[in-house]
């Protein structure tokens, strides 16, 4: 059994043309150019054996017959939706790499016992409804009537746009995938890290995903003019931010390399009144740690708000913690891992264990049966751009990986 | 001679009325309701028994003759603009305290030997072309024709823009205002801050204005995965900027309660991509330094980056300053800062000296005469916000000093 990578490479640039035009390469959950990116992958699905269908999250699902009645579905795919002005790879490599894998095993007259079942997750990228991973979401039965009810900026209901793309939001509630339901899922996705391309490996095998703890810090003094206010006057909340950041950045690179996995990123931060001539009298700040380690992402915030105190009453600012978002992190199965690995020996590929810092379509999956996912390295590290990069050989080896394991996995 | 509180207050009401009526308290040069503010003006000069006349550069000048002929003018005056959302009394007070005082002096009998001159000079708040101090500046023959052509969000010019208002732009060039041309300029404004009303006392002399230096601070870093990409292959701009805004705040505190008088502000902050999930690739921000130290002036920006280089060196971000505005400290004139204190004492009104940390249109007047300024305290220091405030007793206890300077000054 061998891959078509030519096939696989074509796919790749005929799917990423479907974007908006004076703005490559987007294509938003619910645009026109991602109903037309659909269009032309339920064709390519059929045109390689796969009967098509939608659940009712508006997943895209192509599925090709096991050989023993019953058995539950082994599954692969990933996203066809992107980010603004995002890239090429990113969740449509897992897609296209999924239809390679199961239309290569179809072609080479192998018939596995379970069920193939490659996805396109319905907007695993933030949607302008403000929901990630709508599709997988639903499939662990966690897309809430709350989350359905969001209004994008036209004013159109998360629900609304679903069914505008034949969804059937309105069947929804219990887990599309209960616990059980899956033999496997396997999700192969560019790095979007730097750590493979950094090692010369050609295979990233996910041990988890890592948990996320999103907070808004705000940071609160008070706005005095700059020219006029002796230092020893001054509550100057930036300068009260700033420690906050340091301290964050401080207490993450503690951990080094790890274990644990740990990154914490002041990402997002206004400040008013934000005049050359004011002193700063409020900011307001997203701080967020991501980790593998449970009892890192629960004492993070506590001990970076803990370190700076000294410094924030020095200042006289005070600085409040709310919690935005929370996800805990997902371990990938044992004999998963062990698949792609044998996979990667027996294709002569290199390959290492790393965690996911990147939330993916699969923990979402977690529930419903053993999950693992594969990385390939990408250009730099840079993911969410333009210039996001793999080489096709590198596209072709993460997907013999994918393929390989698949058929392991359907024996074991 | 006495002056009438009574009517300075009235006056000061009368005036804040021209405003935005949305947004009180806004009169922004060039706008509807400052034009309807100076017309209200030049009706009160002319009543005062003043005449009137508007410069070159759109000052709007109230004259009384003195009983010397062709001695220069004593001046006071401030401004009548505001900034968005600002004050009853910043630049307002300096304006009318000036006719209250001239207008005093007038009814109490007393002839000067000099004429008398209050001021009200066009656009000292930055103007929406982005300069500030339009009039004063013209008055020392700095504003230039690149500052005559900025445009603001509407796409007029300054010049237009002055034009419109009844200034004669095209006549600018030489000073309008040359050395020696000025007998001394005395200015009331509020302090703006909160040294006074920290020591309760009435009237601060002012020794000096202080010398700005406003930097663009740009950190430059890599945008990148916030989950994906581990601690030690950052390139944070975020955390880089953070380091720069404590090194300022520590070495501007180091000085003290000074002399030299400094103070440093990062007050305008923008990072790129500023998004939760990225690592902040791109800041700038501004960085301005003030103080009556020549030397610490020129020294300033220079030890912030040698005190935060071995940081950046470690986070692999570089910092690049470019300046934006430099202006030099201006001194007041001994024996105009002595005339002002003889005042307070012959009034029984404590005072201090200090300096002024923000500029006024007194300072490009220096060139032309002796100067000076008078300061009152407000309301907890505040100033460029509707709740700016002082006390009528305390409007009225700086004109009165104003007046009683400015005759002193013309004796001797």
């Amino acid at each position: 059994m061998r891959i078509d990578a030519d096939r696989l490479w074509r796919r790749l640039h005929d799917l990423a043309a479907f974007t908006e035009p004076d703005q490559p390469w987007t294509r938003r959950a619910f645009s026109v150019s991602f109903q037309q990116g659909r269009d032309w992958l339920r064709q390519q699905f059929e045109a390689a054996g796969l009967q098509t269908r939608m659940d009712s999250a508006g997943n895209l699902i192509g599925r090709l017959e096991g050989s023993v009645p019953g058995l539950p579905p082994l599954a692969t795919g990933s996203h066809s939706d992107t980010v603004p002005h995002g890239g090429r790879f990113d969740g449509v490599l897992g897609v296209l790499a999924g239809l390679e894998a199961v239309q290569s095993i179809r072609e080479s007259g192998l018939r596995l016992r379970h069920p193939l079942e490659v996805i396109d997750f319905l907007g695993e990228e933030p949607s302008d409804h403000g929901v990630s991973c709508i599709g997988s979401r639903a499939c662990a039965g966690h897309l809430d009537a709350g989350m359905l009810a969001l209004r994008d900026g036209a004013g159109e209901s998360l629900a609304a746009a679903m069914a505008r793309i034949g969804a059937r939001p309105g069947e929804l509630g219990p887990a599309l995938r209960p616990p059980g339901s899956l033999a496997a899922f396997v999700e192969l996705h560019i790095e979007q890290g730097p750590v493979l391309e950094a090692r010369q490996l050609p295979i990233g095998v996910v041990t988890n995903i890592v948990g996320i703890r999103r907070y808004t810090v705000t940071v609160a003094g008070r706005a005095d003019h700059a020219g006029t206010t002796p230092m020893h006057l001054r509550q100057d909340a930036l300068v009260g931010a700033a420690e906050v950041i340091a301290q964050a950045q401080r207490l993450a690179a503690s951990h080094g390399d790890g274990p644990p996995y740990v990154v914490a990123t002041v990402g997002r931060l206004a400040l008013t009144p934000n005049a050359a001539n004011s002193v700063p009298g409020h900011v307001s700040m997203t701080l967020e740690v991501r980790s593998d380690a449970p009892a890192v992402l629960d004492g993070f915030v506590h001990a970076v708000m803990a370190a700076s105190a000294d410094a924030l009453n020095r200042l006289r600012v005070t600085a409040d913690v709310a919690l935005l978002t929370r996800t805990e992190p997902v371990a990938c199965d044992p004999r998963v891992m062990a698949a792609i690995e044998a996979a990667a020996a027996r294709l002569q590929l290199g390959s290492m264990r790393l965690p996911s810092g990147a939330g993916h379509d699969a923990m979402h999956l977690a529930e419903a049966g053993p999950v693992g996912m594969v990385f390939v390295p990408c250009r730099d590290g840079r993911s969410h751009c333009p210039e996001e990069w793999i080489e096709p050989d590198q596209a072709a080896a993460g997907t013999a990986v994918l393929a390989q394991a698949l058929v392991a996995l359907d024996g074991a």
